[in-house]
């Protein structure tokens, strides 16, 4: 019987070790060669996960001062808070938009654009965007405590609720998909979906005091349209019917595929509304678990027509 | 053509750098004013998502020892180990209660409690919680063992299933919730619900032996009362039916407005409890994907009626 | 009426704080004791959760060369970069599947293996795997894109998917899953599962051009087995109809339970499918929020009957 011993990597060291790994990193080179695609070996800047992190950090501290980080923020200094943070905050965005905007001159070979001048151009508007932000926010926040009987005030709201990480998240998003910088955006929504479970598409338009309640498993679509005044439970599905094809058998992109939600419309849990021809009218109710693939008729309460459940005793 | 540059800021430097910044400042400044609700400057500490983050990793400390850290812990320094976490828990959790209870008070217009003195006492009651905690903790891995043919050790369990997460938080955070305190007990469930997808409000009493599998997408709201021995699998929504409104049209909060499972429950995925007076009485199983808006009787078994299915050959 | 002070733990030291923290170390020592098997005072070193995503971050800085860290990674030092991150990631991986070996050893009573040998072999199989591996990776990137008319590029699908994190740790772990590593692959699938809403047992059988679209929801079981050109949606569940028992009611673990999916079978949001003897025939399509539960013949559509539900006006 041999003792266990601890592990010991150095006593451990096998043929492989000294002779394998050479072998492997040539293979994974040829690898980078011959399955390229999936890797950037000698490839453009393209965003990084970590700068996108610290972009929606700043905009956190920038639109929900005090809710964030340790410092309290306090009047007499708030010139010099705001302002730091916009400064580098300007410098990031541009650097990472430019990266996404020169990404796709490349792809297009388009060679006479200035992707720097462009960012610099986008990095404003998005910036000068925000006190507007701030503002359909705040409708945001209250239409969250409006619906949820839960919710014990605006502050709980904004520190508790993944829903406002999410909206902040896809209204900034939403300015840089409008401006058609690729990548950037697609990759705040992804961080907001990985945090929350809320997948909205940055392309997806949506209007003032938009609520979403517990969010987990929500997918709202690239085309959809929303509303104001609009309130949706966890689980809810906005999405794509089925996807036309050009003559080639390839799917056709760009043209509208998800529904349009008109004002007050409310969506309770897990309900799935399909199709880019689907609009959901006014005051209308879609009840939980309902299946919607045709327009809906202002004020209408859709729900199921009957439980069809089977009950039985156990062990009948 | 001109040639692709990389990213220079200093070169790119536009009029807008010097002079929008500093009138974006002094707007954002404005807005801090105008649209005053969602942000705290010159306003109270609240808790912060950091403090609440390494208040709960010193909660699994102490409550599974030697799973979390990378220091394995060993009986001759048990005592310096918990000592040394239960000492700076102490302060972390007085702090972010004070912070707590400071915040309601505010509100409240309460001018003559001690928030630090309750805060410490309620930092007493739930740190010597803790082996009552651990004692209900243990019953809930054995459930989930028992409950899962997948499970190979109850060690799997602690370190793999999202549900141990979830629980741990929520049966600390429940105790913050009784003992009426605001903000932390929220957040601590809302850093559980995004990195598990299992959204257990702190308000919820929860039986012993209790098990989630999978998890993601639960959601159990603030009135929901479970009994012991009850299973639930992912996407099971324990939610409120309807929302009762004042006379002035406003959501009454507080009234109970989630289901209750009695002993022995089973609900499988997806499927969704609505409404303060639907009862699921003792041994009932739910079956996946029902929607259940009523009382079910003990021990019945509930599930769809017929499959309801429409099958054809593809391309027909 | 008291002045509000700021928090200050010194002048709120309880006489708890001197005694009380004491008496509840002593406490907890003896749950530690009492309420064993939920610590691991004195006991193995069990894979850490911060090694899991160490080894999880290198084999992705491997597998996608440029698109994950700040650094841009250049052709004439790819030998370095490869050569260093495998190196580290040898010892990292090696030492993990130790502790996992070890511990299932402990519980065996298994006196005469050599653990440490073993997960040496094991380290160099799946590392050897990577170039095939990237194949693999690399169909089910263009899987994803030929699959959803919302991806804009290959890039934007491993910058962005969070399919891409799920399946990349998936094809990882199966390889550690076949050699019988406890532990080990299971917390990299939660890792994966954490962060994507995605739960894929380590377990789990899946063929190549493989692509679930947004994924929040998605369970895929242990025993489950899918083909090749198999595409999924958000909130599918691949799951168990019953649990067998053996004859003193213990479930019976290592059973198939879970669905086969056969070639190019696509299933739609939410849609349930159980059974281990429950197989989906090639080129069958789901449909969404179906519940099925036996066998669907080759090359056939499933879908709900009728919608099933109740429209009437709002306020009637």
């Amino acid at each position: 019987m041999r003792q266990k011993k601890d592990y010991e990597p150095k006593n451990a060291i096998s043929l492989w070790r000294k002779e394998g790994i050479k072998k492997l990193v040539v293979e994974l080179e040829k690898s980078y060669e011959t399955q390229a695609g999936i890797n950037h070996v000698d490839g453009l800047n393209i965003p990084t996960p970590e700068s996108v992190k610290e972009i929606i950090d700043s905009f956190f501290k920038l639109i929900f001062p005090g809710f964030v980080g340790d410092e309290p923020v306090i009047s007499p200094s708030i010139e010099y808070y705001a302002g730091s943070i916009i400064e580098r905050l300007c410098d990031r965005l541009a650097e990472q938009i430019t990266r996404s905007l020169r990404y796709q001159c490349v792809l297009d070979n388009c060679e006479d654009c200035d992707c720097t001048w462009k960012a610099e151009q986008i990095t404003e508007k998005v910036l000068e965007a925000l006190p507007e932000t701030r503002r359909m926010l705040k409708l945001d926040v209250q239409a969250a405590y409006d619906g949820d009987p839960a919710a014990k005030s605006l502050d709980e709201i904004i520190l508790c609720y993944p829903f406002i990480k999410a909206i902040t998240v896809h209204r900034i998003a939403h300015v840089l998909y409008l401006e058609q910088v690729p990548l950037l955006p697609r990759m705040m929504g992804e961080w907001a979906h990985s945090v929350t479970g809320i997948d909205i598409h940055p392309g997806a338009s949506i209007g003032e005091s938009f609520f979403i309640d517990h969010g987990t498993g929500v997918v709202i679509g690239e085309t959809t349209e929303i509303g104001n005044n609009v309130k949706i439970y966890q689980g809810v599905t906005l999405g794509a019917l089925s996807f036309s094809k050009d003559e080639r058998g390839r799917m056709i992109r760009g043209t509208k595929r998800h529904p349009t939600l008109m004002d007050n419309v409310t969506v309770y849990a897990n309900a799935t509304i399909l199709g880019g021809k689907t609009v959901i009218g006014k005051n209308a109710v879609i009840g939980g678990s309902t299946w919607i693939t045709a327009s809906v008729e202002e004020g209408t309460v859709v729900s199921h027509a009957k439980p069809e459940l089977l009950f039985r005793k156990n062990n009948e």
